[in-house]
């Protein structure tokens, strides 16, 4: 008897909650094969998106690379594709002696950094002021958007922070990449930098412009 | 002569760049003593802002607390006050053995962790599934914003994660502290959760509900 | 003569409005066949769009429903295309004697209802209070978006209300549903709510629950 | 012995818990006396707030007035101020015999409608299309965000329908009153409209208007 | 030697920088090809994308049309597809003597005009009031979104202005497009707006309007 | 007879409107003598707004000043405060000879230029390209949020623009500015962007920075 009592109950929960199929939007995972658009990559069906779509690997100790004795690994919609459209990722940033995070801009997100291990000196600029402060294990600041930005192992020993950002696919633009990295003239460089000539073909022969 | 030129460059650069002060809105930091807005609070005035308004000292190891055996501590727009208006927060979280962080949601944020130490198993929920996993120390994951979620010490040994939040101000509702952590009545409970009156009594008893 | 002046202004009219036909965004009618985007479906052509994409039939008193005897309908993206990226959308609800819809969230929406017929108890609860109150025909009331709520019908006869939601495809988490009605395991949801392992396998039995 | 661990337990979660407390954010009622921002008021102290700021009373029969033959009741921020910042709303239109609700924008917000009683013709206006629909007691419509639209009892009876807005401070401007109800000159309206003279001077005194 | 570190650094940098290269999101040019979205248009393979996307020529002088003796062009995504989801666009208009353009609201974008010749004389209106300047070259004026406006040329010869939009896809209601150049039927226009008949079909016989 | 009936429509229809007086948001002109929030200055009384908050004078020919031999003069919401919270403003540049507006960033607005004299090459860059291209009288080009750019007079002889900016506060970041004009120290500099001291140095002299 109890056993047909709880049959009827789950059909007419079933087709009580049926009627609330319309109800569901909980995520949208990329899929990363379609055209993103402004709002992000159209979403996966769910019928195949499984805990996996909202897990990566990888933030382990990096290999530091020349020449700012640095290494760094990024979780965003790209390798994490349940990020799609939530307005976060996040980076593990290894720093060797005297690493440092050159000059760069994220030019719509905000950096939230927590140092783990080491000291660490991080300061952003604006045009009437440097906002600079040494920063050790325990430690938390952030990065206004769009501000210029830097990070120096300043400590006698190796750091490691993590930082997350107010975006699913923050662009990462260092300042020696744009100026010296491309293939803008070396005249127009000068011009609208003041910088001398040989300063910007040493830069450019160090990070690859070619112009 | 030189120091003349220099000196007349200096004051047509002053005078360039002054009138470009109405271009200065680099930052927000709230002045927490002024009434919040929806879009968050009120700015203090730049000409008082320090570096020491984009840094937070005390993401070390926390105090465990029963009866869930974690510690917790977060960087919000509320001691983080640089964070005003930029949509991101953190939080460190460390479990003691069996440790958890019970059910809970944050209606307006998604949440990005940082495993850094041990094992844990985390999980979010909608109607219709379950999506648990069980991560290692360098694993990312991501809880899509509003789902109701939990984290739990799975490994031998203690644990430790970072968490970001897309919002600087995150609200934490943990699920039995609005059930049986305040005064809503006993038969309303029971009426709209189907729970027994048994186990809610014992409930508000655990977590100091008055109804 | 009048007649020459007319078809010669509207030559030009024609001209002078055709200029502006890059001008034209004027609503964006979900194509539901094509995948969602994180700010909703891709437009269907206009060409196609009729007066029948912005409207909808259907808000009749509806069957009522065990176990909690009240039955709904709602208005979305997904029955009606014209609401999409547009934010809004409706329900209505139908409660007989003791109707109750259950503690339940939409993690993306505030909800403002109106009630028409009959006496109702509504309320939302935070981790620190519960906002409860007794409504009747005429009364309008919120919930903001995100936070645990619940309607009873506290009257003596049957009741109706109206809700409107800020989302053109609001997502509906029945606290029940998402504790007892899916895959999770008992061992997890006792864990991490604390409540009894029979009261868990009990409303598992009742809302379908598998783990 | 009991009664000690649970105090134990109590005395463990209050402070657990209120190293949650700057996780406060559940809603933003409007404190109607300071000024407005873009985003909403700014936001009452949460100690004052209580249930009350949620609801209204007053979505009762309409007087219908002249010359429109309707009666309208709206509740916004401004007389349900825990809408503040949630960006929905609400109004409720009573339509006698031949009631219209006139020519009218809604410039920053969608109108989701559902009909109650009666029979309405309502319809919105593109520069190449009118879409007109007669609808009946149970059906709903949507008028996108800041089209030029109207609503005809077009029945034998009365009728009566109720509005969500997205926002929470909807503008309505209906367009006699834009045209003819202010002291713009009616040599600029002649001009910027081609309305004859004498209509606009016939209409100036119908809508109060003096330029 | 030299050679030989320098190699080493590139390759070193050219390792370094490919790790970035998930933090590419630089801009999302318009493939007009595809389906639009609520947030613009999906993105264009950036390796096609050009500097061309990013221009557009023929802001010269335009041809005047009847019946307003003003000519116009804009710069929106549809011919700048490099505006797309950037929430801006722009407009040059030529005002011959006596010169209008008609009232008409740009549902959902501010105007700001720059008066570059002449003398205008430009409005807005709110349901209480007229705001109402005359402007001259070097002057800039703004129109909040969604409110009806117009503009004249009151100067004694041809005027002027360059308009941009916080839209990168502003719609443009002329009013008499809206009431009389449709299939709107006359005594639906008149109940609405209490125009008179004959009014009315003047009107339409000018403006194309068939109801 | 006919005053009479007038009368009583006068005072319906203000009774009618006086109804919709919570339906008024037209515009939040800036009070900027209160404190900013993330959503813009708080708005003045809508009693003491007059056209004049709508109106900017100043777009007139600007004084070149070195270094760079340009001038330029904004609108933005500290000058014409009815942008407030509308996410737009303007400037004209003009250029003399060989005049160049150096390399700068907006964080946080696209810039849409129109050339209204001369000939300019203008370009942005990104870490792998950089997108330039040389404009004339008549041409429109759009700079993407947040992107490094410039802006020289290529012609023989004088140039003007106009630029809108999707933000009412754009920030101006001249490159120059942020590098050599703070108290940022030389040697981090050095270290953040691998330019030589002296070349630090020499700038720094120019533009006013003391570190």
């Amino acid at each position: 008897m109890k056993i047909v009592l709880i049959t009827l109950f789950l059909v007419a929960l079933l087709s009580y909650t049926s009627n609330a199929s319309s109800f569901t939007n909980d995520f949208c995972v990329a899929n990363l094969g379609l055209s993103k658009t402004p709002s992000g990559y159209p979403c996966k069906s769910e019928t195949i998106v499984t805990e996996n779509d909202f897990a990566f690997s990888g933030f382990v100790a990096q290999r530091l690379k020349s020449p700012f004795n640095v290494g760094f690994k990024v979780a965003t919609v790209n390798n994490l594709p349940g990020l799609n459209g939530l307005g976060i990722s996040a980076a593990r940033v290894d720093f060797g002696i005297n690493g440092t995070v050159p000059m760069h801009i994220h030019p719509d997100a905000t950096q939230l950094t927590i140092v783990v291990e080491g000291v660490i000196t991080a300061g952003f600029i604006t045009p009437t002021n440097a906002y600079v402060k040494t920063l050790k294990a325990g430690d938390v600041y952030v990065v206004p958007k769009g501000l210029l930005h830097f990070t120096i192992n300043s400590g006698p020993r190796k750091a490691l922070v993590y930082s997350a950002f107010s975006s699913d696919n923050p662009r990462l633009h260092i300042l020696d990449k744009l100026l010296f990295g491309n293939n803008l003239e070396t005249r127009t460089i000068k011009k609208t930098t003041l910088l001398d000539e040989l300063q910007i073909k040493k830069l450019k022969a160090q990070f690859g412009g070619s112009g």
